[in-house]
């Protein structure tokens, strides 16, 4: 993939801000690139549902310039041994857990490079998990910050794979006469979202 | 009117924060303008009441430098035909629906230039209405981009007007021993504000 | 102190974010520097309890950048005679008045500097009390402007005082299989937080 850095990286986060956390991963992310232009998503995802921060990621990324990096922390597996990875497509990068939150970003794009985080590609950046939950400090912003300043690039982050964690909701069905989708979320009208486009 | 642009776009709006809305806007403001500083003046407007984004927008508009461009989306009437307006003066410029939202502003400034924004100023432009619903997004992200770049002016954006959407709200009386004000909103303390000035 | 700005200010407030409060200091900020980068910590401070303000903030700290301004402004006592002071220490500057919040700051770092800010030093500066009661927009802001600008440094803003306003809590005790601590207050996933670490 060949793109130029917009220097933006979006965050999505189930954090909330009423503590500091998302401040603070903004620290990591000027510290390690002072370009930066951070731009909030939404920190309110419904706490450990990966699915609406993947469902929103995926109406949302298209408004991005090239070169974005969107990062998604939603991780009820946090402290588990779970994978990281990168998705790269349309010329953005999404960095996430792999627990299903990417899926809806994958279906709308179709064609994107999926790789797995190693450690040994982290160390080369000198990331370390400094702790053993707060990986959006200690991982995906010091990495977001390294791809948003074009340090180094999604392929490099690790081995290519195929093979996802699956979504944790189903695509919508088309039948004669009838549509079904599900519940994703409730906007902030009071609306329920369900995964139906129009 | 002559002024230096400040690179500040602030936005006002009644989208919440729970919704990946306002994030989209600062990345279409972004797109265009990548030297763009997004301030939040907030997003919590009460959903559909034009009179408290005007309230909040007449005070703080004046501690932000010459040159900046404020953008208020509080838009009961979307999807109907209503005018989009751009308001100058104080070296500022204002962009909102012509629904009374911005007469507390006029009523601050006096002495303003008021453009209703037409079609062909937004075509030149490049700016096409993609939705019907969300033109935050597609018509004041842009736009705001634009004069924040100082690639256009006020003035360009369409025919000069000198009549408005009147206000939500009366300008409070003054009587002998007695001030009659309109309670605006609530604020984070839960006190009652009131369109009375001390 | 020797330093290299890193042109951050963060900010730490109990204002909440359904009033434009935040905004207008971040107006005044960029006024004055636009080339400051501003960090939300939290403006979800329960009201007037600096306690966790200091809390989080010494907590946060680190993962910023040397050079970097932290604004905290959770002031029950704002519109009495309570001073402001400055904190350098790690490489950075906290202003907050002088009610106790710096306290867990000045505990976590303990090689600190602490002056008392003068008014002889804000008209240097250019800045004046415009009001009794907002002094995050009228002093704060264009302070942490003007020392994150480079163009002045703690030391120059009043005498060097070496007794602070006491901290709000406790620091936690330690016994024989007993640590006595104090809640501080109630995070974002409902869990209560002391000051305990672990």
């Amino acid at each position: 993939m060949i793109w130029i850095p917009s220097r933006i990286v979006t965050l999505t986060t189930d954090f909330g801000t009423r503590d500091p956390f998302v401040g603070v991963m903004k620290g990591r992310l000027l510290g390690r690139f002072p370009e930066v232009r951070v731009v909030d998503l939404t920190h309110e995802i419904v706490p450990h549902w990966p699915a609406e921060a993947g469902f929103w990621l995926s109406r949302s990324f298209e408004y991005f310039p090239a070169g974005t990096v969107h990062v998604a922390v939603v991780d009820p597996g946090v402290g588990t041994a779970r994978d990281l990875i990168a998705v790269s497509g349309r010329e953005q990068v999404f960095l996430a857990p792999d627990n299903g939150l990417l899926a809806p970003v994958v279906a709308a794009i179709r064609a994107v490079d999926i790789f797995r985080i190693d450690r040994a590609a982290l160390q080369r950046l000198g990331i370390f998990r400094a702790s053993a939950t707060f990986h959006g400090r200690d991982i995906f912003a010091p990495l977001a910050a390294e791809l948003a300043a074009w340090r180094c690039r999604a392929e490099e982050l690790g081995p290519r794979i195929t093979t996802l964690v699956p979504a944790w909701l189903d695509e919508p069905t088309v039948e004669v006469g009838a549509i079904s989708g599900q519940v994703v979320t409730i906007d902030h009208f009071g609306n329920l979202i369900t995964n139906i486009d129009a």
